[in-house]
């Protein structure tokens, strides 16, 4: 089962593609969608729209994991978080991939046993657990805690249910 | 010159294709995109997408004008009004069409005069303006008062560029 795992962030959404065959699990893709200050607000949100498109088309996963029960200090962060997610999920909703949230305590907790793990650690699990050859960037960090996270509960556990 | 309005909601979404010739404007197109509650919360964003495309291929406008400058009670309001914005703003710049922001209370001002003005008077005033035979419905009403702010005011209010 592949699952796709999604960071989403306005200039630096992270994606990350896994393969879980057995108990065998392996990185496909990672990348992170770096858009500089001088792009406008409309095209960082075109360009995480193709991206998403074009790792979809390339991987056909069965699954993404999105993060979900956001804590927010104020609306306007939330609006724009709230921006980013709606285009990854309508990427994800029009490639008829169904898309299951994971707190990112509960991201964390799955892949180093301790929901408030420092992000250095979470990186050397990926790292570990997917054999990878050197440390992912900190915000692929992030996306393949999620997709391991799916993978490994295989269901939403905020809902149960894709959203 | 062809303007969009869009009046994003995750469940009636009001879409309306406005154009302006010299002194005369006239509505060419207008839609609520209503999805009912069985439909999950992906499917209302890939719904919204695939509208807002089709209005943009078919009408082809010179710019899209969006409500911005919100004041939330709640982060999980601006989370999910965040999501359907984003689908919008990106289905608008994949178009390459440039999206606006006018604040509600700007849109509102510029079509009765009042910015507190209620719905049901923006609405006979839209109707007057563009010589439609019926009221808009609701959903549309704000969209059309977004379009006719745009195509009046040649900018985005609140930044003055497109976003």
């Amino acid at each position: 089962m592949k699952v796709l795992g999604i960071d989403a962030s306005l200039r630096g959404t992270g994606l990350a593609v896994i393969e879980q065959q057995g108990s065998r699990t392996r990185a496909l893709h990672w990348e992170v969608v770096k858009i500089p200050a001088h792009v406008p607000h409309s095209g960082c949100l075109r360009q995480i729209s193709e991206r998403l498109a074009a790792v979809l088309a390339a991987h056909q996963p069965a699954a993404a994991a999105i993060e979900g029960g956001f804590y927010f200090k104020n609306a306007k962060v939330a609006l724009v978080l709230g921006e980013v997610r709606g285009v990854a999920i309508a990427a994800c909703a029009m490639a008829a991939v169904p898309v299951y949230e994971y707190s990112p305590r509960r991201a964390k907790q799955n892949i180093t046993g301790w929901g408030a793990a420092p992000k250095e650690q979470v990186a050397k699990m990926v790292q570990s657990v997917l054999g990878l050859p050197t440390l992912p960037p900190a915000d692929a960090t992030d996306a393949f805690a999620l997709a391991l996270c799916h993978a490994q509960s295989g269901r939403g556990l905020l809902t149960g249910e894709p959203i």
